[in-house]
């Protein structure tokens, strides 16, 4: 049984428990309140260094962390991951959300939109708010004559980038700006086996 | 023939450069001195959306940017990237390379090393040496039991981290403190195939 170490407003673990619901897999999940610390504990830190989630532990009792390393691993061998340079483009894509995209809609969501602490952080939102812009603009233009990410069906390209592209207006961002990025969001959550980000009734969770 | 678009001191770039030096792809080298907005131009961005270095054009002519993703092509069905549980684990250390180490060490050695300005960046620059030495922990824990980040073998892992690990004192990070990341650096300038950052006068050299 795969174990997933979550938290329950993770965009990065969002995207590992639509894939395992996608693909089918069973699996338990521990949700952490983060200010508790207890992903810094010896234990965790043993497992993962990073400290953070999602980590995900394997049926063999081995555990993953980076959250995009995660998808790779459990799409191998499907459709969600494609050989050739298919897959080439699938990781430039996934690389792109980590370099590019994420910190910046991160950083501007959870300030804004979860701590409604904007203030403490009034230097670095500007600086967040042209990186995601400059992000989002680059997708929306991918995206005007295509319908995913690569090749024209769902990957976990379009998976990796998601959650914290679904939820930037959460950080302040105007989406109506980006029309080819909504139709492409809604694309997404019509995928067989999506599932939203709060689900503390589904099977499973702890 | 491919050919590598990339700037004479991105260490991203250099990660490429070494890999396709180790593989023994020929290629030509397009280098662009960053300031004069040539990897901006319409020609650029319609080839690189996000506009900028590395990017490299295959044979084909179809091109790839993302370095990262770049090294995962090219090691496709070669020793340096390995298959099972270790290609997780060699993805899981490229995406902390992009979401934990590079954007601090690179940005530090940019403002103090390179532009020799950190007075304009007096902000950021104790937030990137917080993050940088946090990456670098993680790192010198690592590899306090093996040679190499993955499987005992030097592989995309070792590369992609490799560039800016090796140039952080640039930024005023102390190395002293990391014994197991120094001799690791050592010994992936060992490889066979290892290439300098600076190689002007390398056949293929634009």
């Amino acid at each position: 049984m795969y174990v997933l170490h979550d938290s329950r407003l993770s965009g990065n673990a969002w995207k590992v428990r639509i894939l395992l619901s996608q693909l089918g897999l069973p699996f338990r999940r521990v949700s952490y309140v983060l200010p508790e610390g207890r992903t810094r504990t010896p234990e965790f830190l043993a497992k993962n260094p990073v400290g953070k989630v999602p980590m995900l532990e394997l049926p063999s009792g081995e555990a993953l962390f980076e959250s995009n390393a995660i998808l790779c691993h459990l799409a191998e061998g499907t459709p969600f991951l494609p050989e050739g340079l298919d897959r080439a483009r699938v990781l430039q894509w996934m690389f792109f959300d980590q370099s590019e995209a994420l910190k910046a809609l991160a950083g501007a969501r959870f300030w804004i939109g979860i701590a409604k602490k904007p203030e403490e952080k009034a230097a670095e939102i500007p600086v967040w708010h042209a990186a995601g812009n400059k992000a989002l603009g680059i997708l929306d233009g991918h995206l005007a004559a295509r319908d995913f990410l690569v090749g024209e069906r769902y990957t976990i390209a379009d998976l990796a980038n998601f959650p914290y592209v679904a939820m930037a207006h959460e950080g302040g961002f105007d989406m109506a700006r980006y029309p080819n990025v909504t139709a492409w969001i809604d694309r997404i959550r019509a995928q067989p086996g999506h599932v939203p980000l709060i689900q503390d009734d589904a099977k499973g969770v702890v």
